[in-house]
C-alpha cells in the first residue's frame, strides 16, 4: 500500500495491477440521448464491469497491493451491495478469506452475489456505527484487513482507471466528465485522471437529492451529512470521508442534485434505449446532465455509468 | 433487388451496403452463463443494434436496394413491431416514404418508435389475413414497394450479415451457431453466413413451444402452422415463408422448442448477469442452449441476440 494521495504513476501502476482481472468496457453512444441533452454524450459502460460496477476496479487494486502477510488473515469490509461484491470478487481472485458486514435489508441479487465468492457474510443494522462496530469486532477476532469502500488511497486509485480508460478510448477530448457521488471514491478517482490524463476536462458530480451531503460539503468546505437520507439511488446514501472530501473539493467544478423521478426517467432511457441495465445510483450522472442543459449543450460529455446490479423483482417502472 | 437465394458475394455486398448505417454490435461473454450451460459462449448483441434489432439490417439491404422510380413511390410492411421499425428508420434514411402496417396489439414502446422514424401507421386486426389484406389497399392506392418481414432475398441477405459479423470477429472457430427462428428471415441468413463463411460450424434454432411451426415444418419437409399460437416471444409468432424454408430445411442442423418459463429464465439471466436489455424473443436462443446441454457442452457456440425492445412497464419478472 502506498497510502498516498493518488498520482498519475500510482494510477497508471493500478491499471496494469487490475487490467488481468477486469473488463475494458466499452463506451456507448446514443443519438436519441444526444438530440434529448443537445450534446455529445459518452457512457462509459461500467455496469458491464466484472461484479457489475466499476468498484471491482478499487477492491482489486487494494486486495493485490496488500501483503502475503495480511492477505493470510483476509480481509474485511462493509458495504451496502457493489463494494462487498468486489471485495468479496478480489479475495476469492487471490485465495483469501473474505469477511462481508451487510445491512439486514441489502437487495437480494447483491446478497446472493457475494455468497457466490465464497465470502462469509454476517448481516448488522443499516447504520454507519452498526456497521462499523460489527466489523471491529470481526477484525479483533481474525486480524484481516479492512478495506474501507472509499476512504482508501488504494481504493481510489483503483477507481481512478475507469476515467483513465475512457479518456484513452476517445479519439475526441472531453469537455466534462460527470460521476455519480456517494462516499467520493469514484468521484476522487475520476477527477484524478482527468487533471493527469486530460487535463482540459471539467469533471462534475450528480447526487441524489434524497442524500445531498456532498453538494453541501462542497459548498461549506466542510464535511456535511445530508439533512435527511431518502433516495431509490441505494449505493450513493454514505457521505465523503477526509481522504475523498479534499480531492473532490480540488479537482471537481460542481455538484448537481437530482429527484427520484428524475434519476427514474434516466434510467429509462438507458434501459429502452441503450438496452442496458443500469442501477439507480448508475443513472444518477446521465440524470445530471439531461437537468442542466446550459452547462453541457454543445460539449462533449463522458458519463460514468457506475453499475447495474438491480433487483428485477423490484423495478421502479 | 437481385431476387435471388443469396450467395457469398451478394452477402459481402450487402455487408458493405449497410455498414455505413448500422452499428458493429458487440460480442459479450459471461463466465455465468459458460458454467451453467458447459459451453463456451459468445453473445453477438443486436439488441444493441439500430432501433434495438437486428432487423435494421434486413430492412437497410431491402431499402437501399430499391431503385429511384421505386423510392419515389415509398414502401410498406407489416410488423409486429422491429420490422416496422427497421422500414421507417431505413426509409428515413434515404428520404422515401414511409406506411406502416401494425397490429392493434402492437407494444406501446413499439408504435412509438415507428412513428419516431416518420412513418405513417394504419393499424389492422392481429391476423395473417386482415394484415396482408391492408397492405394490398395501400398498395394499390399509392404504389409504395411491399418489403415482406422475412421472404424476401434482400431481407434475408440483409440479416446474414449478423452472423458474417459475429464469424469475423472471433478468433476461434464456432462449433455452433443459434439463432430464434419466427419467419425464418434471420436463421436462414445465419445459416447461409456460416455455410460460406465458416463452414465447420453447425447452425441451430431456438422457437417457442407455443409458436411451434418451424420444427414441424422441418420435420414435415412442408411448410406448417403451429398447432397453437401462444408465447410471450412476439417476434416469433409467424410461420416460414418458401424463401426461408427451403434454406433452412438444407442447411440447418436441429430445431429445439423452449417453454415461456424457459425463455423468461434466459430473459433473467441475461439481464441480471450481462446488464443487457433483451426481449422476450431475444433469450430464445439463449434458453435453446442451457436446455439442451448434451448438444452444445464443451462446445464454442455463438449465440444471436436477436433484439432488445421491451415495454418496462409489461415485464415478467
Amino acid at each position: 500500500m502506498t497510502g498516498t494521495v493518488p498520482t498519475r504513476a500510482t494510477i497508471e501502476a493500478a491499471h496494469a495491477l487490475v487490467k488481468p482481472y477486469i473488463h475494458h468496457t466499452p463506451v456507448f453512444t446514443s443519438q436519441f440521448l444526444n438530440e434529448l441533452s443537445g450534446a455529445e454524450l459518452y457512457f462509459k459502460c461500467e455496469n458491464l464491469q466484472k461484479i457489475g460496477a466499476f468498484k471491482a476496479r478499487g477492491g482489486l487494486n487494494a486486495v493485490l497491493s496488500l501483503s502475503a502477510e495480511q492477505l493470510a488473515n483476509g480481509v474485511i469490509t462493509h458495504s451496502s451491495g457493489n463494494h462487498a461484491q468486489a471485495i468479496a470478487f478480489s479475495a476469492q481472485k487471490v485465495g483469501a478469506k473474505c469477511y462481508i458486514v451487510m445491512p439486514d435489508n441489502s437487495p437480494k441479487v447483491k446478497i446472493a452475489a457475494v455468497e457466490g465468492y465464497g465470502a462469509t457474510i454476517t448481516f448488522c443494522k443499516n447504520t454507519p456505527e452498526d456497521r462499523q462496530g460489527t466489523v471491529d469486532e470481526i477484525v479483533a477476532r481474525t486480524g484481516a484487513t479492512f478495506i474501507h469502500p472509499f476512504n482508501n488511497y488504494e481504493v481510489i486509485t483503483g477507481q481512478a482507471t475507469a476515467a483513465k480508460e475512457l479518456i484513452e478510448d476517445l479519439t475526441v477530448t472531453l469537455d466534462a466528465i460527470i460521476a455519480p457521488v456517494g462516499g467520493g471514491g469514484l468521484l476522487s478517482g475520476t477527477a484524478l485522471s482527468a487533471k493527469y490524463f486530460s487535463p482540459h476536462t471539467q469533471v462534475y458530480a450528480g447526487e441524489p437529492e434524497g442524500a445531498a451531503d456532498a453538494v453541501l460539503s462542497f459548498r461549506s468546505d466542510k464535511i456535511e451529512k445530508a439533512p435527511y437520507v431518502n433516495t431509490i439511488a441505494d449505493g450513493l446514501l454514505t457521505y465523503l470521508g477526509d481522504k475523498t472530501f479534499p480531492i473532490i473539493k480540488a479537482e471537481v467544478t460542481d455538484i448537481f442534485t437530482v429527484s427520484d423521478e428524475e434519476i427514474i426517467q434516466a434510467m429509462r432511457y438507458l434501459w429502452e434505449r441503450m438496452k442496458i441495465v443500469v442501477e439507480p445510483s448508475g443513472a444518477v450522472s446521465t440524470a445530471a446532465v439531461l437537468k442542466n442543459k446550459a452547462v453541457f449543450e454543445g460539449k462533449k460529455v463522458g458519463i460514468i455509468i457506475s453499475g447495474g446490479n438491480v433487483d428485477l423483482g423490484r423495478l421502479p417502472f
